[in-house]
């Protein structure tokens, strides 16, 4: 399965019209986010990985071609469109992105694509399903990381994500954003990414009475055993551990009052000598919700999110675009183009973004048009990732994608990286951008990149 | 790829704790959804083919196993939980479910699972992440549709999905609750359903001018073509499209004013003898916004819509749970559980749904236990599915499921079944349901089902 019909079809009826009437010329369509919602100051990025690997194997078996053939809309397109284009099509294109990890605001290109202008549209949809889901879920994460403030979160969202595939590339997202594991087995095997799990109300419901499930399950699992207590009474639950001269490495708390029933928990526990039992929460948890827990002082020592990671409830759908900014010309020199309409406007010409940093904190990103000279303190984000359809990375681990987003975030000012507040990070945009936007603003429709 | 992994470490943790204790009877576990937020009214069921597809395939591969053998939380578990247990899994459990289509409501059974303790433990966390997702789709869909009046609704949704699979998915749910046809070439290859497509602007602004676009265009689509006509000016381009000569299908409106713009796109087409030219809309729709225009009775003749369809923007998450109801004792009877944590206390016993209807309209849905005398009226809807692990209904064609989307909505009564006003279906418990919910409120925690 490589994806190539996971697109739309009008990138078909298009791409045959661009074979057709040879406009084949090189093209650079960019992918960002139109604009945050106030509450969201920031995006980690993610996805790449993914949108690369589909990019390289990126082929049209004989089978979709066949069904391709029998679609009505595309009976526009000519025969050699079937039997030579698409049998020998492959992405031959470059792409500039920024890393994974990275963090980046909306208006930015986050991925840079430039190929032929039939294979540039191709993949428009495939991108942008891969590139801001995946980017959705690590940038709401990252938040949920920084609200528990050093206590380990673990994503527990494959239930509740889009279908299994979207669960293991959600938990992969969390695990990219500092989520410490997951429970998903898939994600663990496919990234290698540490799982993590207790157990279900079931487990309990299944035995004659819960001290039987807990003495159990201990028995099975000695030091790692982490108790679920609310299936009937927590408090009871717990004292039920204590009679049964159990020491369980964690308890969950899962429903209720968590913030009263974690604290008389903690008192309980200590005061029977299991102070090195910790108190684990989940069940319905986000970013605020566990913001509140801490500042509270509830002794929770680590907490499962799921559905607010794996399904990002705040955001399910980032306004994320791929569009159009410059055509190669028969002699060489490139012409930008931009949208016009009301509302959804974009920005003409090939870019770059810079960060500038002072001392060990970034203070602006620059948006410029690509190849002017960088700003002073100034570090471009977007980076080769692919030339002539080849990764030309070495492939980043997904650990090293998890280390850059601790520094992407380190580096940016407190008031942005957190999750309240209303202080926006500083975006400007370079005097020939600027200047190339305003003659683009009216007709003709393309004008020459500086 | 059969998803045996798609799965939280737990589950496995769990089962190989049943497998070493000798807990493998027959259990009983129902898939349902919480509560829906006031303003959902009702559900579309949808995601039982993917189940029942993934149920049946079941397998663990030996690369699986292996992966397995090497979490360090599974280390309690028996050598012969991976040397023969997991090999030789598969699927046995019974089935019974609402067929994909039903209209359903909270807290009523969608899917009811009876299988060895251990197998339908395993799949709870696959069959919650497609059958709740899927659900979910349909019943926005179905409000879309509604509000559409009549007028086609085409799923544009794979760019703002949760992945391309859940695109996929999405474009299969979407076209179930009544779309039309779907942008998704890899939903149209998989399960037949109609395709269909526009332009993009980047095809316009590829080309020298907006007419050149048009006409180039058409001349290879002919009278299939539908003219995008928001790049840079609406109404400029409709004098373009009328002063070329061109006579397209339709055009679509994408952006600015959608009310004011058709109103006088429908005017200049009529007044240039293109009334056969239909008007579509895209660009941040919902059931709202579309409601809002036909009332308003805004020339359109059919709609895209993307976001609000395939990531179900308005609830990205349906509270579906997946929880064990009842356990078979070593005499053959039945022992009904239920959760009492605060807040999340479920239903015990293994149920059927009725839905009660007078002459064709459906006046309210009964839950009952399982093997209780129907209700005068009642039609059951937990119809069987699966026995011992193979699918014994024929195979349901996609065709079948959209027919019962209609014929379930259609039995509705009218302010239940339409997306506005606070009138709710009615759901009643049947007297035996009720009095077993009261035994099981307070210990022991398992009461003989009557």
């Amino acid at each position: 399965m490589t994806h190539a019909l996971s697109t739309d079809l009008y990138q078909l009826t298009m791409m045959a019209g661009y074979v057709q009437t040879g406009l084949t010329a090189l093209a650079t369509f960019e992918l960002f986010v139109r604009r945050l919602p106030p509450h969201r100051k920031y995006l980690v990025c993610a996805g790449l990985s993914d949108a690369i690997e589909y990019l390289e194997g990126l082929r049209f078996t004989s089978e979709e071609i066949a069904y391709l053939r029998g679609v009505p809309e595309l009976g526009g397109a000519p025969a050699s469109f079937f039997d030579d284009y698409l049998p020998n099509f492959r992405f031959t294109g470059d792409v500039n992105a920024m890393p994974e990890g990275t963090v980046a605001f909306d208006d930015e290109p986050l991925v840079q694509v430039t190929a032929p202008m039939p294979e540039a549209q191709l993949v428009e949809t495939a991108l942008l399903s891969m590139v801001s889901f995946q980017t959705s879920v690590a940038s709401r994460a990252s938040r949920v990381v920084r609200a528990a403030a050093g206590r380990p979160v673990i994503e527990f969202g494959a239930r509740r994500a889009h279908g299994p595939e979207s669960g293991a590339l959600a938990a992969r997202a969390a695990y990219l954003a500092g989520c410490v594991a997951t429970s998903n087995l898939e994600a663990g095997r496919r990234w290698d990414i540490p799982v993590s799990g207790t157990m279900a109300h079931s487990w309990v419901l299944a035995h004659a009475s819960e001290t039987d499930a807990f003495t159990s399950f201990a028995s099975l699992y000695g030091e790692r055993a982490v108790l679920l207590i609310d299936t009937f009474d927590t408090l009871a639950a717990v004292d039920r551990i204590i009679a049964a001269g159990l020491r369980p490495s964690a308890v969950r708390l899962d429903s209720g009052d968590l913030a009263d029933l974690a604290r008389v928990v903690r008192a309980r526990l200590d005061r029977s000598g299991l102070q090195e039992t910790r108190i684990f929460g989940s069940g319905d948890l986000d970013e605020h919700r566990i913001r509140e827990l801490i500042r509270a002082g509830v002794p929770f020592d680590g907490f499962g999110v799921g559905s607010a990671i794996s399904a990002v409830t705040d955001l399910p759908s980032l306004s994320a675009v791929y569009k159009l900014v410059s055509i190669q010309q028969k002699s060489g020199d490139w012409r930008a183009v931009m949208k016009r309409s009301a509302g959804k406007a974009t920005l003409p010409g090939r870019k770059q973004v810079w960060r500038i940093t002072q001392g060990n904190v970034a203070r602006a990103d620059l948006i410029g048009l690509h190849g002017q000279p960088a700003p002073r303190n100034g570090r471009p984000l977007l980076v080769p990732m692919m030339k002539a359809g080849r990764r030309c990375a070495t492939v980043e681990s997904l650990a090293e994608a998890r280390a850059r987003t601790q520094a992407s975030l380190a580096e940016m000012p407190i008031d942005v990286a957190d999750i309240e507040g209303d202080r926006h990070y500083r975006i400007e945009r370079s005097p020939a951008l600027d200047a190339l936007h305003r003659m683009a603003t009216t007709p003709p429709n393309a004008v020459p990149e500086p």
